[in-house]
C-alpha cells in the first residue's frame, strides 16, 4: 500500500505534469523523490524532445537518489528510445521502490514495473490511476488506436450559429471565453482548420496570452490547413510564430493519418462548419467543446454542417461538463456513436 | 414594521398563490388572516372567474376576522368590479391591519391602501414585495404595457436545430424537459403556435400530466393558431380539451393586440422557428426558455428563423437560469434590445 507521503507526491508528480503540458511525441509525465521519511527530494517533469521526468528528477537527486523512493504518474519505459530507458536509470541510482499511477499501453515501451522488479525494486501500481487518467488520454487513445485524438472546438450563439449571413464571426464569445480556448490549445500537438475557416477570418491559429503556461513557450502546435485552395502567403496563419501544415484532401481520415505519421496525438479542430461536418459524419470527433454565447442571431452559418435526413440521426453528445466562462456557457462532451454505426 | 408572524404569513400567501395559477382576467393573489396572537385564522386566493382572495379568506374567518391583520400579496382593490371592491368587504369585516407586498399598478383597481388608511386601518406595503413580484410579473406588464407578456419556448440539440430536414422533431429531448414546459404552460393564459408547426406535428397545445397544478383541472390556456392555412377539423389543437382560436394574420403585434382584448396577460409561443422568427424581428419575445438537447443533427431547421445579415445583428440574451432538466439543459433569459433598436 502506497504511504500518505507517497499519494501527496503523486498529486505533486500529476500537478507538474499538468503544467508541462504537451510532450509530443511522449506522454506527458511528473515524477517526484522521496526520501526514506517521505521528504521530497527532487522532482521532474518529462521535457519536449529531451530527458525523461524519472530522468530529471535522478539528476537533481544525484546521490541522495540512493535508497529512495519514485514516485512516478506513468510505468517507467523498458525501451531504448533517444534517452535510454528509465528503468535502467532509476536501478542505476540505487532507488529501493516506485511508485506507478498508469501502467504504459505503449508495447514498445512497456514492461518497465516487470523489469523494476526483476532488479529487485519493490513496486506498487494504481495509486490515483484514476486522478492522473485525463493527463494523458490523447496519446493513450493514439497509442491504442493508431490516429489522434479529435476535440473540436466550436463557439456559437444560443441558436447554434458561428457566423452572420456576410460570414462576420469575430467576435460571438467574450474574452474569457477565448482565453480558455487558449489553454486548450497549449495542450494540444496540432490546431487544424479548413481554407475556408482561415480564408474568412485570418486566424493566427497559435497559443498566445498563456505565459503561466511552460508548453506555450517552448513549443507551438503544429497548424495544419485542411483543403485543396491556395492560401495566399500573406495570410497569418503562414507568419513565423509557428510551423505550417497545409493537408490538400478531403478525407478526414487520410488528414489525421497524415497527422500521426508526424506524431500528433492529439488533434484540437477549430472549423469551420463544413470541415467540422466532414469530421462529425465521419465519426472522427472524440471530443465536443462548445462556448454558447448567451445571444441569438436568427439566421448564419451553422457551427456544423452535417449530413442528417432524419430524426433518427440524432447523435447523443455526454455532457461531462457545463460552466459559465464569463458571459458564455462552456460544454464539453463526448458524442455517442453515429445511429447509422449502431446498427452497422 | 411587519411582524416574524406576518413575514411567515406573506409566504404562505404567495405559495398558496403560486399554487393556484394563473387567474385571468385578474392577478393571482394570496391572502391569509392573522389574530392578535399572529396565528392563522384562515386563507384565500383569487378564484378564477370568481371570488377575489380577501373575500375568500373573510368568508372562512366570519367574525373572527373582526380585530384581524389580512396578509395579502397585492394592494386590495378599492374599484367595483364583479365582487365589489375588498377595501369594503375588508372595513366591513372589521379588520384592523393589512400587510401588503406589491401596490396595484392598474390604474382602475389602485387606490386600496389610501382607501384602508381613509377608513382608519393601519397599513403596511412592500413586505417581501421582491420574492411577490415574479408572480403575477406577466400580469403587471400586460396592465402597463397594453400587450400580453410573450415567453417563447423552443426545443433544440446543441447545434440549434429543432426539427430534421425531413420535418421530424419528436422528440428532441427528454420526458423530464416536456414535463417541465407542462409545468410552465399551466402558468400562461394562451398557447401559440403557427400554422405550420400545428400541421407538422399536430401538437395538442394543453396543459396535461400536472395533476398537482389546480389550474390544470380548473381551466386550459387558450389554443391560439397563427397563419391564415385552414387546419383540417381532426387535427387535435381542435380536440375538445380546451378553446381554440385562429388568428389569420401574418403581424405579431396585431396578434398581441387580439389577444390582449380577450383578457390574455401571458402568451406562451411554441413556435415553430418562422412564426418565432416573426416574433423575435419585431421585438416581442419578452422571456426565452430554450430546452437544450445533449445531442447534434448536423442539419435540419433552425429553433429561430429571424433576420440577421451581420455580427452586430447579434442579440443579447441576460441568462437568469441554466439548469439541468434530466439529459437536458434549461436556459431562461431576457432577450437584450434589438441592435437596431438601440441605435434607432
Ligand atoms: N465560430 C466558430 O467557432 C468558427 C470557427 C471557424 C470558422 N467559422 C466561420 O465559418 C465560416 C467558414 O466556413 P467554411 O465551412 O467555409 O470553412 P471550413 O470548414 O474551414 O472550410 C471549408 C473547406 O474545407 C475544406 N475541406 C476539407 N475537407 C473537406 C470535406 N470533407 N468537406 C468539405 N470541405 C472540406 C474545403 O477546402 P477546399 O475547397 O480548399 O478544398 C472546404 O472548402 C466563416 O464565416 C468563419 O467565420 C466560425
Ligand atoms: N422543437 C420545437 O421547439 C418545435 C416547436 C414547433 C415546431 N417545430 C418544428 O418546426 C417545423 C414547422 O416550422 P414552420 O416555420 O413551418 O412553423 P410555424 O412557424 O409554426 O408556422 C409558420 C406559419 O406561421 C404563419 N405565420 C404567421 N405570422 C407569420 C410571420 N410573420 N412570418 C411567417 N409566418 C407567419 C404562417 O402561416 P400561413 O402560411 O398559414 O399564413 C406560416 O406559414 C416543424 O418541423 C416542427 O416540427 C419545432
Amino acid at each position: 500500500m502506497a504511504s500518505e507521503h507517497e499519494i501527496r507526491a503523486m498529486r505533486r508528480a500529476l500537478d507538474l505534469a499538468r503544467d508541462r503540458g504537451s510532450c509530443l511525441p511522449n506522454p506527458t509525465v511528473g515524477c517526484v523523490l522521496l526520501d526514506v521519511h517521505g521528504e521530497e527530494i527532487s522532482a521532474g517533469t518529462t521535457v519536449p524532445g529531451g530527458a525523461h521526468a524519472e530522468v530529471e528528477a535522478l539528476t537533481a537527486a544525484g546521490e541522495r537518489a540512493r535508497g529512495a523512493t519514485a514516485v512516478v504518474t506513468l510505468e517507467p519505459c523498458a525501451h531504448h528510445g533517444n534517452t535510454g530507458p528509465c528503468v535502467e536509470a532509476l536501478v542505476g541510482a540505487g532507488v529501493a521502490r516506485v511508485v506507478v499511477a498508469e501502467t504504459d499501453p505503449n508495447p514498445v515501451a512497456a514492461g518497465g514495473v516487470e523489469a523494476l522488479r526483476r532488479a529487485g525494486l519493490e513496486v506498487e501500481t494504481g495509486i490515483l490511476g484514476d486522478e492522473v487518467e485525463p493527463l494523458n488520454r490523447a496519446w493513450r487513445f493514439a497509442v491504442t488506436r493508431g490516429r489522434p485524438f479529435v476535440t473540436w472546438k466550436y463557439a456559437a450563439t444560443l441558436d447554434g450559429l458561428s457566423a452572420a449571413p456576410d460570414g462576420s464571426s469575430q467576435w460571438i464569445t467574450g474574452p474569457e471565453a477565448r482565453r480558455d480556448v487558449q489553454v486548450f490549445r497549449a495542450q494540444c500537438d496540432a490546431i487544424v482548420a479548413g481554407t475556408g475557416a482561415v480564408l474568412a477570418d485570418d486566424p493566427r491559429l497559435t497559443v498566445r496570452g498563456t505565459d503561466d503556461l511552460p508548453v506555450a513557450r517552448e513549443r507551438q502546435p503544429l497548424r495544419v490547413v485542411v483543403g485543396e485552395t491556395t492560401i495566399p502567403s500573406y495570410y497569418r496563419v503562414f507568419d513565423r510564430v509557428a510551423p505550417t501544415l497545409q493537408v490538400p484532401s478531403r478525407d478526414p481520415a487520410a488528414v489525421l493519418s497524415t497527422l500521426v505519421e508526424r506524431d500528433i496525438r492529439h488533434v484540437w479542430l477549430e472549423g469551420g462548419p463544413r470541415l467540422a461536418g466532414a469530421f462529425w459524419n465521419a465519426g472522427l470527433i472524440d471530443r465536443v467543446i462548445g462556448y454558447i454565447a448567451p445571444s441569438m442571431l436568427g439566421s448564419g452559418r451553422a457551427a456544423l454542417e452535417g449530413e442528417a435526413t432524419t430524426l433518427a440521426d440524432l447523435r447523443p453528445i455526454d455532457i461531462t461538463d457545463l460552466t459559465r466562462i464569463g458571459p458564455d456557457i462552456r460544454i464539453i462532451g463526448t458524442p455517442g456513436p453515429a445511429p447509422r454505426e449502431t446498427y452497422a
